[in-house]
């Protein structure tokens, strides 16, 4: 008998990521996922960019989101996002390949912290995420 | 003679939003606009729905960063997000018509606070935002 | 025989305010105290200011987290801050007189966000913060 | 020649903490200071605990802020907060030793985002915060 082992923080990823539209609609990628811990890659499309040619804001936040949920539900238990904060640090322009890693800060019961940074190919910070989850929990997969 | 006068806030806001494809491809209509306030609509459509069938916390704080970015460039001058964050307070489902107004809450020089609160058709609160911009000068319109 | 009354707003910050040495050491006074609101008074003295003859910004939070505690816990239900921001807007000079003015923005369930509003007596926004709040239940007075 | 060198942080570090009246009513003690670094240690004392007999949560903020303006201003240019956020994760009890470890995750010009992590004697994290400072030039020491 040993402890109960639970699926594959990647097979829980690619689950949820199957029934996830928004992240799908903005072409974003699985890359690496463990309990704790995932990255994400997305490239910056014609629809992402404002007035400016750059990646608007809401789909950083959006790419930083998707990272922190497939971190948080890594160990197939659902978590919800209470709050997030971001800082832009440099614009990301159209046609940036960009990569959110986020990594769980504090776990403590429930309430759960979570930073991700987003950087592009020659490893710029483009943006900075604090969150908050919340597990309910519940499987995931 | 008088002061000068610049042009009307919701030409402005016409002006942002033809180039702005990020608001376009989410489906976002200006409903109002004047210097240090501006109302957004949009609806939850497909794509923008996660695995549980409610909107995608990107696509929230998307819509709320787009109602700052027309309340802070009303005034004709360009100013830029630099920091945000969001409380998710109640989950939005599949077509569900949301409103986001901002208000400009401080205005010193060039670093401005504002709030941006998200609702639904009967009014319940979705979400609420406080992002900060940097005003860089510069005609936006 | 009616509907359950609990004791008056004021009369349970009074009694939290009697346990705060912290608010107490800070010279902090209450002026207000209803269900999801809360004025408080505070004047920026000598052990408050830093090498440059302003107020900490660590005390102006301290002030507003009070303020904030006081409307969370009006109720008489314990609360507990889970996070805060604090946007600093103008300093506050040696012997300014501040308000801070906390008003419930969000209740659903224990998860409520409360603004915050210092200012000084000539009505200037000195700092504005939004906090969040667990209710954990337990009567305060 | 050789390119300028500025004064050693930990003496810029010293004479901000010697006109700092704020950081030294709280009892804290200035450990280790680079650019881009700072830590610092505290005991919570009596006067800073609230009715629950654990430390006030705007004197865990006022910990972490000092440690950010050391780490920030450890250049010899002055920094100001403009906003920073914090999570509470554990409490701190009366007589618990602290340290504040602030580091600077992005400097772009102006405008800097620094982390601090709060622990307690055994290592365990009581809180983070996150904060933004600029820079507006002028010697510290």
């Amino acid at each position: 008998m040993g402890a109960e082992v639970g699926p594959d923080p990647m097979v829980v990823a690619e689950a949820m990521f199957d029934r996830d539209a928004a992240s799908q609609s903005l072409g974003m990628a699985l890359v690496e996922v463990e309990i704790g811990r995932a990255v994400l890659s997305m490239t910056v499309l014609d629809h992402m960019v404002n007035g400016l040619e750059v990646c608007h804001g809401g789909f950083l936040f959006t790419f930083a989101d998707s990272a922190m949920a497939f971190a948080s539900n890594a160990g197939n238990e659902r978590a919800f996002a209470s709050h997030a904060d971001i800082d832009f640090v440099n614009p990301a322009p159209l046609g940036a390949e960009l990569t959110a890693t986020a990594t769980t800060v504090v776990a403590r019961g429930k309430l759960n912290v979570h930073d991700v940074v987003i950087t592009d190919a020659a490893g710029t910070t483009i943006a900075v995420m604090r969150g908050r989850t919340l597990t309910v929990g519940g499987p995931v997969a």
